[in-house]
């Protein structure tokens, strides 16, 4: 905000100190702008003095560029996107651009695109698992590039919107492959949101994994990657002690928390020795001493690296990059919530 | 941005199709701007008619308001700050104001501040506890009002530095007196970064509650709000198992779940039979059964508000809110990290 009485530093006063034309002070200011490098240092000498700053907003009217970026999340909670927020933000800080965050907590999306459009976004990306993709849709067709991150675009969301995801199928896949080989038999499946791509992707995966083994989900209860939703599905899938699950593939790291807590604290269960829990994404607390989770690592780097490559892509020639949608591959990282040995406690074989 | 060959509405059509002044459109578009319903009502309609969207970037040349409010935050491992971050991006967003989110993870922080005056942000909340305040005093000499979060300014920091925290000196007191009457005599104290305001004040209200009940700090170690140098720290605190602490203090959650882990996992002992554990921050995860962290609460809804009342007040008019300094209520949430009574186990009282 500009304070009155405060004095007000153009181009022109830049110019006629540096005696160069009002152009060349533009161009010095403008990136990517050719200009020679005497030139540039008579500017940016003329500018220092004078304590003149580009007016960044002024620039984007002229260039068509803000260099900011929106970023929608759904919300913070779920650990995954703190990580995802903050590299993305240091990733495109270095490279000129910065973050517009908006959390979108509300069912109104139509007032959120208004907002995101009144900004002149260069770009945006939709961190957020459980958005409309009527969102997306309105932003592709305002021409405004926007990429899913960790999610996939709804049929006939347009083309402008690409996509960045995670191998979730084949996380899901390998989970089933180490749960069987492990000597499971009566695994469940607590899921995330049933219409979310990432739930979807996960779970298909798994169910063909365990198909190969000759197994199928013995259990299954909606966790809606919320916390306490997966504390009330842990319940319900060990409701019978007599005949509960050996093993739960969760959805996600966040609610395999809430899972581990419940099964310890509140049924009084061990974990890994009576049940094994599997989650999705490895965010930093799954390597804590308290849950050492074996889980689905999403890789928040390379996935962070191909969004701004996307982005940059799509900023560049918007027809190119349209429909581009990048899948970056997940491992499984073992510790110590699984059990992976059987000898003195062979399991029940009613799969 | 602009895409090549769009057609690019103007308020020049909106005016000619409503048949209204074009000042008339500008006012409608125009936060707090006087206009009639009915001429709302005709430029609404027509500027929906014609797709017409205000340019935020060009209105805030002429408003000299961009609505937009750099925050910046050293990182978002820290549970904490994921929190405040969604309340705050959410609490201005409804009064129509966007975050700029500003991860300044580099020690360059004037580079930091030459981009937040190129986007001509309407104030900055510098929500890092580590943050430099040469930065902040580099915002106040640039007429861009901040609010320090979570932290106290450095004398000199200029008149355009307001500040929000809790009662980081009354929190640590509560501590202190609470620890002294459940019994404990060997009381350690885990430090955050010892130049931080925060650590200062939690160890001095600590200190006083613990002179109060004729106590002193019994060991001390540093853990920079920082999981891995907790470990250590208390790793150092508990080095000699016939002589070590009947409890500790930890100067943030996120260090205090490092510490149990510590104390369960590696160190063998239980918490909170051995050994008391409490923390600062309150964020989600302390209310899980894994920790069931005894903390004191940051309130984050009241500092957030409390912020975002600063910053209008400094808008409104710079010097009236110059020295505002607010300070929120917190208070102590006791769970199952601690224990109460000592019955059968008198402690030593060799303080």
């Amino acid at each position: 905000m500009k304070r009155p009485g405060r004095h007000a530093i153009t181009s022109v006063d830049v110019a006629r100190l540096a005696q160069v034309s009002q152009a060349a002070v533009s161009r010095t200011f403008t990136p990517g702008a050719s200009v020679s490098d005497a030139m540039r240092t008579r500017v940016l000498d003329a500018a220092h003095r004078l304590g003149y700053r580009p007016n960044a907003h002024a620039r984007s009217l002229i260039t068509k560029r803000s260099r900011i970026i929106g970023v929608v999340v759904a919300h913070l909670r779920n650990l995954f996107y703190p990580a995802v927020l903050e590299r993305l933000a240091t990733r495109l800080q270095a490279d000129g651009h910065h973050v517009l965050l908006f959390v979108n907590d509300t069912p109104d999306a139509d007032s959120l695109v208004e907002q995101l459009m009144h900004y002149h976004v260069d770009g945006i990306v939709l961190a957020a698992a459980t958005l409309s993709s009527g969102l997306a849709q309105q932003c592709a067709l305002a021409d405004i590039p926007v990429v899913l991150f960790n999610r996939i675009p709804a049929s006939g969301s347009g083309p402008g919107t690409g996509s960045v995801r995670s191998d979730n199928e084949g996380g899901g896949r390998a989970v089933a492959e180490y749960l069987a080989r492990a000597g499971h038999r009566r695994i469940a499946y607590l899921a995330g949101s049933e219409e979310s791509s990432t739930n979807l992707e996960r779970e298909r995966g798994f169910r063909d994994g365990l198909a190969v083994a000759g197994l199928r989900i013995w259990a299954r209860a909606v966790g809606d990657y919320d916390a306490d939703a997966a504390r009330a599905a842990t319940r319900a899938l060990f409701a019978r002690p007599d005949d509960r699950p050996d093993a739960v593939f969760v959805a996600s790291d966040h609610m395999a928390f809430a899972a581990i807590d419940t099964l310890r604290y509140e049924l009084g269960l061990s974990v890994p020795r009576d049940v094994s829990v599997v989650g999705f994404d490895d965010v930093p607390q799954a390597a804590w001493d308290s849950y050492r989770l074996t889980t689905v690592e999403q890789p928040v780097d390379a996935m962070v690296e191909a969004t701004v490559t996307l982005l940059r892509s799509q900023l560049a020639d918007p027809r190119l990059a349209a429909a581009a949608h990048i899948v970056v591959p997940c491992r499984l990282v073992v510790r110590g919530s699984t059990r992976q040995h059987f000898d003195n406690d062979p399991p029940g074989g009613d799969a």
